[in-house]
């Protein structure tokens, strides 16, 4: 289920159009949520990382910024637990927690089913958390207007150049933990230039959670994004 | 293909069957796996964990700290590219690396591949960095003696929460980056007592690949595990 187009580049030819089908019913649903997104004039956003690359802690600092300028509902997927809806609900977001039961990623059907339990009517803005993942998410698409990918300085500088699916067709990149660069050897050139290669000029955001540093760019930014697609002025 | 065993859970049952098929073949694999491995008296680890928690850097330290004690071979996973191959190669142990094509975890047909590679008859001790991924590997046995996570300190303290699969099933548990814990907030007695409801009892090793701390007893440990379980003394 993970591995989605990537094997049209397998041995296994014969396995080809079945992967191609179940990528065309997860597509054709994602383009149902988008327009439904569309529809009640609510902006999406998919998030995807690493386990521990702080989805949550930018999701909760977003919300803080975005305050009075944007109503948020929140999409937690885990493959357990309810850790982070918890978290998202007790910073007064309404939240709906999709436990994948193991699964690896979000598909276009969860996020039907967690929409339809939203507010849409009362959000500008839905945020998914994907599941923690550097593989799955990014072959299932949502139908999001936004993806966003957030890489974390102590995961260290090679991750584009070893999980290259994830940091192709998105549209946005966040650099998390910036204040943990004295402690951790990370060459940011080297981490842009993998980048570069595969996503050549991505809007990037180096920002902390811990110090606040950089925020305010993200958060600015996804305003600027959300109202040019749909929040009418 | 991610799923595996998690499906018996599902509201599709009909695809069950199927599934415990694949696991049976992969579980059949690694059975052969297992035994060569023992009849060549050779040892085998399986590291899992997400990206960027340190399994090449434990690995390295591991090697320098076993030098004139064991003989090792790595085999190494990755969606894409060879850097950590090129990095053990450099550090001159004999490495093989297989591209997984975008698959989330190895599987013991790709473990059966990457053996026949390597020279096992002047080997004491295999070891296999997985992919970075903490819900894909747990449900693919590459028939390996022992199973190791790798947890690190920025990742959080609530991954033994919100991963349970990985947790289940290992042998052993390496905490690292704890250089890092002055820095990041990280609840130590909340993370083990995630980890002990999961594996009582599990052997666990904070380090630092960073500053040496705890390197020895994980090193230590090790040698004995595999002294214990094939290598006469």
């Amino acid at each position: 289920m993970c591995d989605g187009h990537n094997h049209t580049h397998s041995h296994t030819t014969t396995r080809v159009p079945v992967v191609e089908n179940i990528l065309s019913a997860n597509d054709r649903i994602a383009q149902r949520n988008h327009s439904l997104l569309h529809q009640k004039n609510v902006y999406g956003v998919n998030i995807m990382a690493s386990p521990g690359a702080g989805k949550t802690s930018v999701l909760l600092k977003t919300l803080e910024a975005l305050k009075g300028r944007l109503r948020i509902g929140v999409i937690e997927g885990d493959p357990a637990g309810s850790i982070d809806t918890d978290r998202a609900l007790a910073a007064g977001m309404p939240a709906v927690q999709v436990n994948t039961g193991g699964e690896c990623h979000l598909d276009a059907v969860m996020m039907e089913d967690a929409l339809s339990q939203l507010p849409l009517d009362d959000l500008d803005l839905v945020v998914v958390e994907n599941v923690g993942n550097l593989i799955c998410p990014a072959n299932f698409r949502l139908g999001t207007h936004l993806n966003l990918v957030i890489a974390s300085i102590p995961e260290g500088d090679d991750k584009p150049y070893k999980y290259p699916g994830m940091y192709m067709g998105m549209q946005a990149l966040i650099i998390n933990k910036i204040d943990l660069l004295p402690y951790v050897p990370f060459d940011m050139e080297y981490f842009q230039q993998g980048v570069e290669v595969l996503n050549p000029g991505i809007a990037t955001f180096p920002l902390s959670c811990q110090t606040g540093e950089g925020l305010d760019a993200w958060t600015d930014w996804l305003v600027e994004q959300a109202h040019a697609e749909i929040i009418p002025e």
